[in-house]
């Protein structure tokens, strides 16, 4: 057994973008297992938007917020002998303690699916991905949807469920190389925000018929331009909002009021927490979806844990496609 | 019978404030009927809001839109003999010509509830109170349910629906004359949104663990702000956006898409016609409210056709309490 293990705890809330003062790395000491207890070891940990504007709420000094799958590496719980992995939600940590409450254990996978697919696809991004499209916004078949931060962990999978469900599919995304990615998964229409001068014009050469359903990752001007292109009767699916993480001055946008009336839109964010209940069910059609090629996999692997804080960074300029992870 | 009518046309589309100019009271004579048609004469008719936004679609000299209560005075068509009380979208005219397609007749009223509450509480504005606030939000006794525009006409009904269904009631108006109105009508907490230097504060103040359901007749920094203030899982009805409407510039407002996303919130607008198939059901329901006295009704009534514009433009001022009405 190891006797230390690695955490980055953070020092300071962010102010603006994230930076590598505002955390620290450390060492610390492996307790002595009670009874009850267990002993795991991280094998990839999970990098996320979502993890800048949740640790504003985080006390400092604590390790920072996030999910990973682990392996018991000791135990003094009959429940989870020593070798089973799990998905705890212990931070950005090496090891960890746990009495197993709450912990989920990692879904049972079939032959050849990695199981770092687990805290992606087939984990909290795959199920933001199929519970915040089909459960809020209901793609009906020949329905336009469009999906931006396509290229994301979210989104590269929401496209792909909406292909599945016959939808016309359109990704806006930050560079060529991610455009190029999002046409391999079968997108219809995909384009590059960064450098679209009129998003307005741009959506209605696109959508000339209006948006169905807008499953929006990234808020900001470009969720009030995709609303001021919704259809009658059409579906946002919030899920982040990117675009506004780091800014220190809040962003002024246009008003949607007016819209949400005339076009009797309906629009609901959510949190992934609420679908707990169903994630067994979610993950057991996400699993068959990746077996039969129909949700492909992409993974933007950093390897260390001791660069953990360059792969978050990463999420916020533009540099990952797919899931990104960390290896320890 | 009358050998004319008179009728309002729009021969200006608005910019900014409506201005008399961008109308024309006119007379007009009145055609002979064909086989099946009916002859209407308006007694009352309705002036809403809705009518600045959506006359920016209508042709240039045509009649200005609207709905009324009008009497069958000659007939030619055995389903509407005269004396007949019908509710047509015939516009700002006091006689038109109906084929009786699409046309609803008045619902039949107990004795002692006057006829022009249908063009009101008990019709589009009533209706409006009752499936925004009901299908769209859910209130549950107990809950907390701010309606701004409450003395309005859409948002008196809401506020009283709300406090039928036990949920404790927060009204915004913009006099002290509306909000003695309120109180007696039975809200729980008023306040005048124009005298309130800090929305954000005054929200706090009233609603110091969050609010459930807004009922947004206002839109803008008003509806903004009670976003920001919204609980877990709140939902928001958008019926109407007057703060909007006579706006030249688009106003710029603080995002609400982070907030979507992290109090899990759900915001939908409607237009009462998509509820059409649900009206008997809901009138019949209104009906018995306003025979027990649960919800007590109030119109602001303006003697003379010719006084249309006059009534209309005082919606826009806050000139109003309750459902503005012109008695032909």
């Amino acid at each position: 057994m190891p006797a230390k293990g690695k955490r980055w705890l953070l020092v300071k809330h962010f102010d603006g973008f994230p930076k590598e003062s505002d955390m620290r790395l450390e060492e610390f000491d492996l307790p002595e297992l009670k009874d009850g207890e267990i002993l795991l070891e991280a094998e990839y940990l999970s990098v996320d938007p979502y993890m800048r504007p949740y640790s504003a709420r985080s006390p400092l000094n604590t390790v920072m917020i996030g999910q990973q799958l682990a392996k018991v590496i000791e135990t003094r719980n009959a429940d989870f002998p020593v070798g089973t992995w799990t998905l705890p939600f212990t931070g950005w940590t090496t090891h960890s303690v746990s009495t197993g409450k709450d912990l989920m254990k990692m879904p049972p996978l079939p032959e050849g699916i990695p199981r770092s697919y687990t805290i992606g696809s087939l984990g909290m991004t795959g199920l933001s991905a199929y519970f915040g499209l089909l459960d809020i916004t209901d793609p009906k078949p020949g329905e336009t949807v469009l999906v931006s931060g396509a290229a994301g962990a979210v989104g590269n999978v929401v496209g792909q469920i909406a292909k599945i469900k016959e939808c016309r599919v359109i990704g806006s995304a930050g560079s060529e190389e991610k455009l190029e990615y999002l046409k391999e998964l079968g997108f219809d229409e995909v384009f590059n925000y960064k450098t679209t001068p009129d998003l307005d014009a741009k959506l209605k050469e696109l959508a000339p018929d209006g948006i169905d359903v807008y499953f929006d990752n990234v808020g900001g001007e470009f969720a009030t331009a995709a609303l001021q292109n919704m259809k009658l009767f059409g579906r946002i699916s919030c899920c982040g909002a990117i675009s506004n993480y780091n800014l220190k001055e809040p962003e002024k946008l246009s008003s949607i009021y007016g819209k949400m009336v005339s076009s009797q839109l309906k629009m609901q964010g959510f949190l992934i927490t609420k679908y707990r209940a169903r994630f067994d069910e979610a993950v057991g059609v996400l699993v068959q979806w990746v077996q039969e090629g129909k949700i492909k996999v992409r993974e933007h692997r950093t390897d260390g844990f001791d660069n953990m804080f360059k792969a978050f960074a990463e999420l916020f300029t533009g540099a990952n496609t797919g899931k990104a992870i960390v290896k320890v």
